[in-house]
């Protein structure tokens, strides 16, 4: 009974999400349908984490059991032979069986895509928030610093995402600008909670815009208060880069 | 009645070409819609070169003239307001009546993306042609040496599509290599025939895959038989990157 870790990359777009639903198509079904296949029997997908509707993921990991002995490059190929192109396992590993994708996790990394312009490429369109008003950028970037250290991010949770401590370490959380508007921002931590990312990123905008000093963010986080925050920042602008063990 | 010429980008995918045709959307056809909204009367599109089904544009360039004195910025947004974002209208300017995209062209430069690596991420899916087998760039860089010049390209181009002379002069023809096997090929000249690009696309790899030496690239070129050459590479790897006037 081999046990596996996959890394996963999917375009978020034509999906419900990463969790398997009643309602939608979702990436964890697609591959359990295609373990299915594989296995010749129901075998359960453990996901690193939930993306939401829309999110993409660069480098998702997720880990399963199987009963066929199998070598982990002829998983990786059975499985991409049964997904559509919108999902590739970018890789896959023999791992001992007491690994778990959530629970071994030390620390995650998202990139959050805005593209800050009058006009937006149709390339960039599906994977970057449009922001017509100029960004102070100089601003967010010094708002972004006040996320780094261990903080109670209840502020940044979606309703009804609490279960337990809403306690969180980041590790990064920087701003930079690229060509044509791109701004990307990046956050590494030990865990984030549901729409974390999303409302630090509406928050950060708030900033750009020039609604709120930089010194805000400090304040929102203190607050412990979802009120406080800018809205969650659309779906299509997430990536969920990697999911790191060691 | 002023003239305007417009640079447009595009996402091929959803689109039967540039060019208006029976059955499929085109995207001349689209602009040509938006164009009758914002002129209250039927207006022609005239664009720089046909682009096929699937390929995509950075930079198309297209004129025509409206009834309704407007100002180019005004152009531009009331297009993009009634284009999907798969097409966009990246910038507008005046030009005099006698302007015309396509004669008035002095030179066209197109892209080519290949992603050699047994694995294609989602986002390069839509975007790359996707070749397992291990190329040799460095054979591939070598032959695309031989596209430069003034030749006659007959051997390149597409059956049935010939009208009038066949000989071009092409001013850059090179071969660079990206990260995770992406091959960018990119060739600029004073104009193309119908699927030379991707015939041009289609011989550099049968070179890659060793099938060929480097100097077969000159063979084909002197034999002008289209039977001699490579078949054409697919339509969504290739990008009309700019269109250039002086």
């Amino acid at each position: 009974m081999p046990s596996f870790k996959i890394t996963v990359a999917y375009d978020g777009a034509p999906f419900s999400g990463w969790q398997r639903q009643e309602n939608g198509i979702s990436v964890q079904e697609l591959i359990e349908d295609a373990l299915r296949e594989l296995d010749q029997r129901d075998v359960t997908l453990h996901g690193a984490g939930r993306t939401d509707a829309g999110v993409h993921a660069l480098g998702q990991v997720a880990n399963f059991t199987l009963v066929r002995e199998i070598a982990p490059d002829a998983v990786a190929r059975a499985l991409n032979s049964q997904l559509p192109f919108t999902i590739r396992v970018v890789s896959a590993e023999e791992v001992p069986a007491t690994f778990h994708s959530r629970f071994d996790a030390k620390s995650k990394t998202y990139r959050y895509r805005i593209v800050n312009a009058r006009i937006v490429s149709p390339f960039e369109h599906p994977y970057a928030w449009h922001v017509f008003e100029p960004l102070d950028t100089a601003a967010m970037a010094e708002a972004a610093c006040f996320v780094v250290g261990r903080h109670d991010f209840a502020a940044f949770q979606t309703v009804g995402g609490a279960t337990g401590s809403t306690e969180r370490l980041v590790t990064t959380s920087s701003l930079t600008t690229g060509t044509d508007g791109l701004i990307i921002y990046e956050v590494a931590g030990s865990g984030f909670l549901r729409r974390m990312v999303r409302s630090i990123v509406g928050t950060l905008v708030e900033v750009g815009r020039g609604r709120q000093r930089p010194e805000w963010l400090r304040d929102v986080i203190a607050s412990r208060d979802r009120g406080q925050a800018g809205q969650a920042a659309p779906a299509h602008g997430l990536f969920l880069v990697r999911v790191d063990y060691t």
